[in-house]
């Protein structure tokens, strides 16, 4: 039984501390006993957010949790938060901000104990066998490479699956065997969410099939994962040897194997910070043929030149620009998409904090002068970043950065009538930063940087 | 539009002949069509089952097939099959014994018409993106490595799958466009086989989550192909440096990551003719670090010895056996499985051709002496094949095989009271051998040889 045997393949050390996700369900409750019974040198701590989702329902698992933790005698740290206001705001869906909301909570918990705790930190997620299963159907659908299909990691830096070979029926045989009560998420009943959907209607066809097919999916998932592992170090070698300086040499590329190519042509591609999704791959092998170009952003150009892939800027200079900052989508000329809201409320302690590099920019609305534009350095500008306890001139921040000569004309500033309050990939101005007193706020949200996976 | 764009992909020349599977159905009918549009330079053949599984639909499409190759004026090669007797009589599902047919007599009549014809001949098979997410999800749900999530190849051998990349919508626009009729099987619309569950059910939840699922697994599993070939290469250089003479070197293999080690392992135990399973390959990892030994087929052990895995046979030799033949299952010591069968027919011409290597040997019972004994080989056993048009000793015949010392005393002969008149592997004596007059007969099946993949 996986629940007996994995013990050996966790990475925790006597003396550790592990966070657990604690939700309330079987799989949780499961895991944290499982871990107390199994790991006695541990300490362990749980988190539990409660999403606001289900009303109710959602109070009672709370008060499920907070009587378990008191019972098994586990420190308890939980959050409140509003999952279906978050969600809006940041134009993600329901089930992407809850997991968004849950690894910040945890991460952040995590680190906090690492100040107060000898030995190590982990974060410890309750995911199963069924959870793995329904993860490799639902990127098989949405379309997926050998990565995709590698499904969650048991190990990705400090988060922990240990129940990731388990089977429901393993979970609830170990929650019968030891007593343990749980609650139940209505939601996770009805149809409307995708993984729903393959938890109620395609796992149970597929099982029709083959009994064992949840568990046959599990495993196919850890076989690719390294054979995923060991075309990734191979595509390495041959990502160099097709890289001369920043451009990639076809002759070379077109000589290695289709599964190295696509590989080489996506580190490539990450390292102009373009996401990577199988159409480009293919566009750019086309490219390799044809000649041509392609545009991914409005500050990159990936194009044939002689025997080389090379990726230039569209123009060399960005012409001036400058707009009254508004509510909306702002694609700056970076290429980078923000997403600008006025917030009537203080941005909680909370909010600053977890999205510390989602919100690059948080703006007191009581402390500008006038209006935000939303503009073009200018010879002059000056700021000063909170974090850096000094004023200095734009220019000179860039030039620090080593922000390309070519990128600082399209980065964009704001400003109000007194000068410089914010800065693209900078943050905003100590003197308009947020505080307790805030009542009104401008958030400028980066929207790339949140599309994450759906580990879940 | 892939029914479009996929014409420069294909193999085929000028002058070269193709065998299309042709059922009636849209797919076929598309295929043909669009082959005969696409390829004037090439010369179609058709090739038509009737599998006698739906009564008088089976009859109504061969009907169909008929009149559709006389106005195209396709020539028209068909067999008759009753797939429900012989499924029976093979210890095979309908499915499957209705693909080892079909294949059968697409190469049988590939074969025929080589000899007619200058230019290479072709097997083509109506295959769609949707049979290949089929059969993606098919083998997920039974278990698979990533090499069973390649799916369907678009080539393999003399086979080609022009339409792999084309979707239903596709066919049933192409055959609207060019006014063309086709029969619909009833089957297809049942769930009581695996492949229409998945048809049915899965596909169409999973299209609910994403409209493209279908053509997203169909692509997946294009690009798994490649990376499965690269892996497949390297798997090859990985056991060369693994291999020691017969033996694997442990420490070695060890030094291997994951995706080379299992891979390796696979190769090792193909060359010992011993099917692979991934609990094979998990079994000889767990002996790589415990030690011990195990047994896969009667012939054959597998054991650690000090750095080595080594393959031996598990006694010297075989004591004498003896018994006499009767209907059933027959484990050889050698380690094969036979179904042995009294026929109360004659075997037509049709079996013992396709089945040349799966019924290793057929007797006419009206030609032998007494009864049937299976036994071990006696010093002075002769006997005359009558592919060899000679006599000679079964002593020389394993010789002249290199068949193993210590397998020889494994090897089955048949005799009668006048003699040797069959060998295992080899088949039997021309004194015995079915007739057009042959009215009983026995069939001695190897069962492992019919086990294949499940391309359809």
């Amino acid at each position: 039984m996986s629940l007996r045997s994995n013990r050996d393949d966790l990475p925790f050390q006597e003396g550790d501390t592990v966070v657990v996700g604690l939700s309330g369900g079987a799989d949780s409750v499961c895991l944290t006993h499982w871990l107390r019974e199994n790991f006695p040198g541990l300490r362990l701590a749980a988190c539990h957010i409660n999403h606001q989702l289900r009303g109710e329902e959602s109070d009672r698992d709370e008060r499920f949790v907070e009587a378990f933790c008191e019972q098994e005698q586990i420190p308890l740290y939980r959050e409140t938060v509003s999952v279906r206001e978050r969600a809006k705001a940041l134009c993600l869906s329901e089930e992407e901000c809850g997991r968004e909301v849950r690894y910040a909570f945890f991460e952040e918990t995590a680190q906090k104990l690492e100040q107060k705790m000898d030995g190590r930190v982990w974060i410890a997620t309750a995911h199963t066998q069924t959870d793995q299963a329904e993860t490799v159907l639902f990127r098989l659908a949405r379309g997926s490479a050998l990565k995709g299909l590698c499904g969650i990691p048991p190990v990705r830096g400090r988060i922990v699956r240990p129940l990731l070979g388990a089977s429901r029926e393993e979970i609830e045989a170990y929650c019968t065997e030891h007593g343990l009560s749980y609650v139940t998420d209505s939601t996770n009943l009805s149809c409307g969410y995708s993984r729903n959907r393959i938890r109620l209607q395609v796992l149970p066809e597929l099982s029709r099939i083959n009994h064992a097919a949840v568990q046959h999916i599990a495993k196919t998932a850890g076989l690719l994962a390294e054979d995923e592992e060991f075309l990734q170090r191979c595509a390495l070698d041959a990502y160099h040897r097709v890289l001369q300086g920043d451009q990639l040499d076809i002759q070379q590329l077109l000589r290695e194997p289709m599964a190295m190519r696509r590989r080489a042509l996506a580190l490539w591609l990450s390292q102009w910070k373009v996401q990577v999704f199988s159409s480009r791959i293919e566009e750019l092998m086309r490219l390799c043929h044809t000649g041509g170009q392609v545009q991914y952003k409005s500050s990159l150009m990936i194009r044939k030149r002689g025997r080389f892939l090379e990726a230039v800027s569209p123009e060399k200079e960005e012409p001036y620009f400058e707009f009254l900052l508004k509510d909306g989508i702002f694609e700056s000329p970076t290429g980078e998409s923000y997403k600008i809201q006025t917030l009537d409320t203080n941005p909680s302690r909370f909010v600053q904090k977890i999205y510390k590099n989602v919100f690059d920019i948080l703006i007191d609305c009581g402390k500008i002068s006038g209006s935000i534009m939303i503009r073009q350095r200018r010879p002059g500008d000056m700021i000063r970043l909170p974090y850096r306890k000094c004023t200095k001139s734009v220019k000179k921040l860039f030039s620090e950065e080593k922000i390309s000569h070519w990128e600082r004309s399209r980065r964009f500033v704001l400003a109000d009538r007194q000068g410089v309050i914010g800065v693209e990939g900078f943050g905003a101005d100590e003197r308009v930063c947020c505080d307790k007193r805030t009542t009104k706020a401008v958030a400028i949200c980066w929207l790339k940087g949140i599309r994450q996976d759906d580990e879940g």
